[in-house]
């Protein structure tokens, strides 16, 4: 197969950051250019940047990225990458992705042997190439700052939008639906009214993702439903059943057909396949066993104020409504705690744990507080 | 009043289901098409489906209506039903209902005699009858699978705002307003932005809904707020207050001005008129009187690993915070249980229970700890 | 500086009060005018108004609006109005602000001299003045009823999103963002999808607020993140970060990087800088110091059925899981209180408070159990 690079120069506005790196609703400029580049063929990038943006930058593109910001001395680096390519894509403008016959100034794209005469002028990575074997890209329109906060926003949207219906994704409302350029959705699946996909995530086929759902940087599996809830930095198997408000903090790997229910929080947890934490709980620092039942108002006490600690609670478990469990803490498999328990100490397998005053009941006892007052 | 029937054909596409079984936003088109025709005055259905696709269709239709997946058998009933209307209604192709003055191919209505002329020509069913008597009828453009995914949709909404607004309804933003087709709003309503309607929901008047509220085949009386909420298959009288944040799952009956605060999931419950559920508890399974106050983090403990129970609470009942109650138990009329109490015994009427230790202080004990670490 | 006063007439509509006092979106017409007006240089109103609409009327104008409602014995009042400004602007009719070149009859601008003409002429508040010195106002269209329900919330809305991005605020999707007109907003910060800006609020400078968030009648200050959450009549203070999904009601006073975090509901409550209420917790009528940390599941328990009281807990105190605070009561600096634990007496500083059942465990339960089923 034929291979084909970009080379990008991201002008800065004087001592402003380039505004490449400025964000086109949740993520920046670059990151929607690479990913359209990616889509027309570009396996490698060469990025042309000043050495202040070359941080920022480097979250933007592939991890093998080619940096250059001091042309002198990176020239052979270049060259070197030059020469790989067979074609080659010059963007010596800030531009951005846009419909298939927009054609700005300042992307083109250059054949193999029009390279080899271009060859080793290293200025002029930052001009736009002319002459036989160059020709003009279509699909970007140019960013400048005032497109930036006017018609932008609704291009990336609109050309989204447009990929997710080819795609075989339903999407029921395009307008309160804000997919990022590096996230993808699988067919069949559906996003409800007021989804945000942000960041590095993936969603599987036949999910339904909404309404009010914000997801960033997780891995979704199929078939999993995520309701008015918001997701960071996590991984959700299939089938798996979020919301309607819940929050997945970071580090969580929720497995196959978990519930996670209303009024939930997770927190760098994980919860092994077919538990139910139904509602008004939190788990955090936990590592939770298969069919794991977490009865309502059930709280894992990962703080003393001053350390974190975690709680293992084993397969089969049945941990009662208004429970703590107070980690460094084990719940055995199969084991029960009873509802109110305050939990301190390990629980054998098969057990059941009880940490709970007498009920006594004091009669009449509203007429004689009447009296009392 | 002259009688006027509707003969639908369902089409399919090859294998494919018909387009009619497609979602429009949140419900099936044939539903969109259905209330579109009783809105111009057919009281009757005929539709005329694959046997595959009859279950779905009959979700579509009102409950008498007349089902055919086999011209030659059910001849005879489609000619009973054909004679018992005046004027008939003939919808030939996959329609949407759209704006009075689109025309699409497809729709025409015949009169009495006409459709006596037609009488007995079964095949003719799916069929665009011709000739006199037979005028076109208005307000519906051809459903394609592209528009499916395109124009249709917002056609759908807009056409919803335009009745709304007609009734009276005070939609903030159209645009990010969902309402079914059989939903029903009454005046004087405001709609906040976010609000999806779906199912058989009806809505009374003078109520504030939304924003950000998803409700499904509920009743809401007149009068109510729901804020930022999800209701599911439950009845909502007048003056309630709902929101924000709260989940109503099925098979709930919440009386009239009941307050349901922030946090709250009820679920298969009765909740007598001016009870207070104000915050981050959970009533499920439970039958509740009138002027109840549960302190924030109550908990009907309706399931033991096994089997699910009801509680029971008596009017004027005052819950303490934090108080889990085991089911099945009963709470009696104006009894009072003391915050962080776990009750697993019936509380007589007028009586306190109490299940807490006793209180015990360490003092100084922060200096202490610090020094043994 | 030259001073600039308008005499605003609003008319009636037969029986029903002026079209000035219907919401735009969630202010009054006449808020939108007057904030218009503001900005046009205007610093005194007199309005003219039906006495039954005047208590409306003075909730959308600066509190030294002078109201005119019974024209003959305010006469004097209006002409001394008149007297002390330079120019007059005079609304004749009911207008609402829209783009700079719209330019609606019944809105003018009449010179000291032109005015010092009219002087006297009371019935002429009631009409538009003519003549020498009176020239057309730009930046108003006709405020018709029809108008209120169809264009003028989308001009509203329009303008609102243009006056924020001149002012350094970025607008992620001007389509879901609703700002109120006497809401201000600082440089740098950023507004989510979904979100509401009600009433008396201003937010301060760098902030991220969204999505789906409604801010009424708040203070909020600079560096704030506001995540799916509501907030009312309340102060916050730089730095602090809120939500997801927290409800703050009104009368809290949120101190500097103070984290309310999900599931949190805050009522009538101070809460000092750097105090942490993470998730699932009620503060109500407390004060508390800086520092503070609250375990999850923490309820001020300060309803009793009969009275309300306040909780008061002192600067690094730890308040353990799922503890009840029953109020009034107190806890000391940097005490502790113990997860599970219902305090009822006050917490020494320093000290740590428990009020817990011993753990037992029943070993094989579980078995046993099956056995006895």
């Amino acid at each position: 197969m034929e291979s084909m690079g970009a080379v990008v120069f991201m002008e800065r506005e004087g001592e402003a950051p380039s505004l490449l790196l400025e964000k086109v609703l949740f993520d920046p400029a670059a990151v929607w250019l690479a990913e359209a580049l990616k889509e027309q063929g570009v396996t490698r990038f060469l990025v042309v940047c000043h050495a202040d943006d070359r941080v920022a930058a480097a979250d933007c593109f592939p991890q093998d990225t080619l940096f250059i910001t001091n042309g002198a001395q990176e020239a052979a680096r270049s060259s070197a990458f030059l020469n790989e390519m067979d074609t080659v894509i010059h963007l010596t403008k800030p531009l951005f992705p846009a419909g298939d016959e927009d054609a700005a100034q300042g992307a083109v794209r250059v054949s193999g042997e029009a390279r080899r005469a271009l060859q080793g002028m290293q200025p002029a990575l930052t001009e736009t190439p002319e002459g036989e074997g160059v020709s003009p890209v279509k699909g970007f329109v140019p960013l400048t700052r005032d497109a930036l906060y006017e018609e932008i926003p609704a291009i990336a949207q609109a050309r989204r939008a447009t990929q997710l219906c080819r795609a075989g994704v339903r999407v029921l409302d395009a307008q309160s639906t804000f997919v990022g350029p590096a996230v993808t959705v699988g067919r069949g699946t559906v996003l409800l009214p007021g989804t945000i996909l942000r960041g590095k995530t993936s969603i599987g086929a036949d999910c339904e993702i909404g309404p009010n759902t914000m997801i960033r940087d997780c891995t979704v599996g199929s078939g999993v439903t995520v309701n008015a809830s918001q997701l960071n930095e996590s991984i959700v198997e299939d089938g798996a059943a979020i919301g309607p408000f819940a929050y997945v903090r970071p580090h969580c790997h929720v497995g196959r057909e978990v519930k996670v229910g209303d009024f939930v929080e997770l927190k760098n947890s994980v919860i092994g396949a077919g538990t139910k934490i139904s509602h008004l709980t939190y788990v955090g620092d936990a590592d939770v066993g298969e069919r794991v039942n977490f009865g309502c108002g059930t709280v894992t006490v990962n703080y003393d104020g001053d350390g974190k600690f975690r709680t293992v609670i084993g397969d089969d478990a049945f941990i009662g409504c208004n429970t703590n469990l107070v980690a460094p803490v084990q719940v055995g498999a199969a084991a029960y705690t009873a509802a109110g328990s305050t939990i301190t100490q390990d629980v054998p397998p098969q057990s059941l744990a009880i940490a709970r005053a007498h009920q006594t009941v004091k009669k009449q006892w509203k007429n004689q507080r009447r009296e009392r007052k």
